[in-house]
């Protein structure tokens, strides 16, 4: 009898938490990685800049990567990308939006390489022992894939991020029948993403924005408008511009990455805008108010984009008041909530009229809503279902929803960061780990135990501040050579604690004869009780205690 | 011709922000109070318990305070009392419930008052020169009032928090023929609450909410049933407790604030429930699961609540698994949604079956939408408006809400916080600025701007960490005693940068001759600026740099 054929999955980022996904397939000892994204820091994480898979497999089984296959060009697709190119030299195969979207990114940080690949929706690449072809599918980005991977144990689909969306006002309907023909040949096991499985219907078509900014464009015709949305969705800026056109305005784009991307747009021919109707920022000051359309950056409310700086009136090319109407073309990503009513308050204080998701349906989902998970369920027909793409609640109930599908229990698995997984035609199985969490990146700093340790520290610091004790101490009769000095940073706490630290500082040192510096760990020991014990009396929460001992 | 008679309006919170509700209304030189709230800390304020009014205004005036008065028990209008009556002795009108809660509070900050009154509808407080009038309405707790004051000026209007429910399971409608007469003797200023003016249409009952359950029981018949809810929510432990009854299980109450309000509901005759249909939360493991419901907090996913402990696997009385059913009967406030879902991925990842707001109506707001806002103002009728409890964008929309339902947009005025306005028959004008703003407590301290600075230092070592450096000085030629000590906190980098730190600062030593402590200031600049130019070579954001001079 013929052994067995398996093949193995390992996921190193994207289950049980959203953002910075990457899964590896493997067969045999060779391996595909399916996209490298990144996270944003969040407020357990203060100052960390980014945040993105730990690389550990990728060192430990380089040789054998047969290549990077990226289904879409948002961050916590492509994010991790440059730090992966920085060490490893790998084939990198993508649409031409997300290899666009990735030059840039590697040219910002002057790291090149001579192994991108543009791939369109119907290609195959062979990288044995893989075959990856490319399916076109709807998203809020332009360029999409969904990814079908022939290997010798059998067809591993991964549906990337999609939606069905039947009246796409550019680049065409996800590729049913192909999903389909897919299917008929039988897939082994689908990963799938799970963002939207708690929605229940289906996600509105992007055309519908369009036909609501017409409706705006027209209730607001004496006024000047701004659309805040994000820069990557280049059909929702196809809307925009269509809109200012049909209205004769001239449209202005704001903040670098706006800027940025509408130019790899037009260059590649998915954004059509006649150069007449384009103004630059600087000379919209010429334009009428009637006349003119603002798209820019800052539909989350980011501390430093376009929208956030001229809604608090830092934006010296643009300043707005009760003359203008602001559009906030995008929902609040979890967590954003407070950063973007916080930009819309300043915007109503400003007296701009302003329009945002809450009040009308200027936005939606690129996230498939349950009724089209079951249409790719249904298309693609796999043997096997691993839910990818959530927390772990979006995951389990999309292995749920999966099962009312048809698809058996046991041949579905939910898997958890740094999961290793053999999937064959007898079933699909957690076999072992890889190495997987956050790796922080802090500037040019990165690690993944130090920064653990590092952020620990500035959390403490920032909850419950700090207290530092300096002890000047005379190695040749052990005594203090000065009075201890106390130095609060980030506690509330009085002058009488401060006194009675000092005084438990004398009393410690007047027990101690420290003549050896070797015993320097024990003194410090012994001062950190003495004041814990002290701010425990004044604090209900301990602040960081940190002993100096320097030795004259 | 008489002269005009006038009332004043100080605003010491809750407008331009959601949360530490507090008005002053002013007649002469009397003043009375309309709540004392407090807002919940955010990651802006790291370690902080309590954010409070300012009270310089009451602490001006105290001789002049004719009384505090209550609308509602919740903590945004009710908070701040403990710390006024510390300092105040003031008379205190509310609710049974709303006294209840507020004396519960005192008791556990061992603050005693004499002067607390329980009120009921219907009453007429007479505290010159102003008659205090309490009005039921409904809201997401018993015992809720607005307030009809009436002033040798006129009456003012204040609606508390409220919603219309045409069905609520206890305790009455919204008093809408009492708000009819008040509109018809004719109201001089109405204070609204515009929490949830975005919203169309009107709020669905709180009996909605009990159907819910009914149908949840009855779907998990077999299985524990959990539900988390506001502990302050009666009537919807009430709903609870008839769907236990009425299918046979007991109820247990978890975590400290639901058993003390439960407690207190039962004694005030507001939550009706036999002895037999409760069983101890230590003893629950006795009773079957198909025979028990938990009703615990934590809906907010608070880190010390029951439910998230039960959900971490850390509440000893309680270890959840797949035979359990958790119903999360809340909404998330904003800011707290990334703690409410990790609660709910934990319980996922133990095996319970999860039913929460994205997935079913099993909460309902306690605020009114637009149309029930309407209804307000045409029942009131007032002629000057002023929209409150909200951010500006909620007071700019609530503002042009009362303008289209005929309000004069010249007696209409969009409060900021710390705004003195004066109200008469000729209209409604801002006339100057009382002190206010955020006060912080930190355990038992408190301060303004200390805790202003306080606050700022932890919010730097929280993202960016700390250098500190130590140098002993000899005095007798100025030199250093013993090698420059480095240490960091929160700081990623590498040890070059401490060498060449301490290189720095033997450099900066070298030119010095400190000899006079008195220099020691100019000598910790010269210390902190090479430090930090240092440090600009290393990172990209800058650490608090803490310079220690010890002399010996």
């Amino acid at each position: 009898m013929a052994k067995l054929k398996s093949v193995t999955v390992g996921f190193l980022g994207g289950v049980g938490e959203i953002g910075k996904n990457m899964t590896v397939l493997g067969f045999g000892n060779k391996y595909m990685i399916v996209d490298a994204g990144q996270s944003f820091p969040t407020e357990d994480t203060p100052g960390i800049d980014n945040v993105i898979p730990d690389m550990t497999f990728v060192r430990e089984n380089c040789g054998n990567i047969v290549g990077l296959f990226l289904t879409h060009g948002h961050e916590d697709h492509i994010g991790a990308v440059p730090y992966l190119l920085q060490e490893f030299d790998l084939h990198v195969y993508g649409s031409d939006l997300t290899i666009a979207l990735l030059q840039s990114k590697l040219e910002e940080r002057k790291i090149k390489s001579n192994k991108l690949h543009v791939v369109k929706a119907g290609d195959v690449t062979v990288a044995n022992p893989f075959k990856v072809e490319y399916i076109h599918v709807c998203h809020s980005i332009a360029g999409a894939f969904a990814l079908s991977v022939t290997t010798p144990a059998g067809v591993v689909f991964f549906t990337g991020d999609y939606k069905f969306d039947y009246t796409p006002p550019e680049g065409g309907l996800t590729d049913i029948p192909r999903l389909s023909r897919i299917g008929d040949r039988g897939v082994l096991l689908m990963l799938g993403e799970s963002t939207n499985v708690e929605r229940e219907g289906s996600t509105v078509s992007e055309r519908m924005v369009g036909e609501n900014f017409d409706m705006l464009f027209d209730d607001n015709a004496s006024r000047r408008i701004i659309v805040a949305t994000f820069a990557s969705n280049v059909n929702r800026l196809q809307q925009i511009i269509n809109t200012a056109v049909k209205y004769r305005r001239k449209v202005a784009f704001g903040g670098r990455s706006m800027v940025k991307i509408a130019e790899i747009g037009r260059q590649l021919g998915l954004l059509h805008v006649a150069p007449e109707s384009l103004v630059d920022i600087d000379k919209i000051n010429k334009v009428p108010d009637e006349e003119l359309v603002i798209v820019s950056t800052g539909s989350q409310g980011e501390q430093m984009s376009a929208l956030t700086r001229m809604a608090a009136g830092e934006y010296n090319k643009i300043h707005l008041g009760a003359n203008d109407t602001v559009i906030i073309s995008a929902s609040p990503i979890p967590g954003n909530e407070r950063s973007v009513y916080s930009v819309i308050n300043n915007l109503c204080r400003l007296g701009c009229k302003v329009v945002y998701h809450t009040l009308k349906d200027i936005h939606v989902s690129g996230h498939a809503h349950r009724e089209e998970l079951k249409l790719m369920l249904s298309l693609v027909r796999p043997k096997m279902f691993i839910p990818v793409h959530g927390e772990y609640r979006h995951l389990t109930m999309h292995a749920d929803l999966a099962e009312t599908m048809g698809v058996a229990r046991r041949n579905i698995l939910i898997p958890e960061i740094g999961a290793l997984v053999r999937v064959n035609a007898r079933g699909v199985k957690r076999i072992g780990s890889i190495p997987a969490g956050n790796t922080y990146i802090d500037g040019d700093e990165s690690g993944e135990d130090s920064m653990e340790m590092i952020i620990r520290d500035r959390r403490q610091l920032a909850s419950d501040g700090l207290v530092l004790v300096f002890v000047s101490v005379r190695l040749s009769d052990g005594k203090l050579a000065s009075a201890p000095e106390v130095l609060l940073r980030g506690v509330a706490a009085a002058d009488d604690f401060v006194n009675d630290v000092k005084a438990d500082i004398q009393q410690v040192m007047a027990k101690e004869r420290y003549t050896d510096p070797d015993k320097r760990g024990a003194l410090k020991s012994k001062l950190g009780r003495a004041v814990r014990n002290r701010a425990r009396q004044y604090m209900h929460s301990l602040p960081m205690v940190v002993p100096v001992i320097v030795e004259v």
